[in-house]
């Protein structure tokens, strides 16, 4: 009896320091997204914005479970690196692909798409957009439950 | 006794897994670098190599205690985003910067510079390259001993 409750304590003690370590960020979370290009809770941390001499912009970008970025586009591209958790990547009339830490994906120009968490994980993910010279972000209608849904069954 | 048995054994399975999360690595290591270009051991894993679309290069760099580059230039700039670990970046001519995990680096355009390792700790970063239609890396003369052992006192 004195042993089980030792291993208890033990597994909790365990438990406790996987998630104090997952919740350890690498990069800053930022500011919570107030507008309207984004459903459910989203962070920002923008780390490059716009800038002429390396003609790219550098942002982490954070979404809680349920979370995703309105259809949009970058006529100069995307890279995302996913440095947590999972979601999904969508390009318009194509299923969706599952992201998660340690994938990189690319968006091709003019390619009108979205990103976020899964219902289940958060997501984190660093986005690199280059070829500012070429435009900003074209930002489009929300995902809808009905097509989120879709891609999380 | 045996409370303290299964203490040390609770404090043990403790340390072991904050040392299997610290080795859990966010992207891959990739391979170990075998040209002339650094010294000490480092490893890259490129996900983007001179992309002609996206006019840029990405890589995953990761360099053991000691580790570091040589001195170089990049016509095009470059940005450094430290994942894990501590390090420098060096512009010449100028005093050495500690760079650690959720560091963001801007190195401007036709700058000789070099980054690594600190002595003491690994150091692990994404490599953004934007702009490679101006030029390829330059690479220069290694980083001494006499020039690495001074940042590092």
């Amino acid at each position: 009896m004195f042993l089980s409750v030792l291993l208890v304590a033990c597994n909790n003690m365990k438990t406790e320091t996987a998630k104090e370590q997952n919740a350890e960020l690498v990069f800053p979370k930022g500011n919570k997204v107030t507008n309207n290009n984004f459903t459910g809770s989203a962070w920002v941390q923008m780390f490059m914005t716009n800038d002429s001499t390396y003609n790219t912009s550098i942002g982490n970008v954070t979404f809680e479970p349920g979370a995703r970025t309105n259809w949009h586009k970058h006529p100069g591209g995307q890279i995302l690196l996913v440095t947590d958790g999972k979601g999904y990547y969508q390009e318009k009339g194509k299923p969706a692909q599952l992201i998660q830490k340690g994938d990189f994906v690319r968006i091709p120009p003019d390619t009108e798409h979205w990103h976020g968490a899964a219902s289940g994980s958060g997501l984190t993910h660093i986005a690199i957009n280059p070829n500012i010279d070429k435009g900003s972000v074209v930002w489009s209608q929300p995902v809808t439950d009905e097509e989120y849904n879709k891609v999380n069954e």
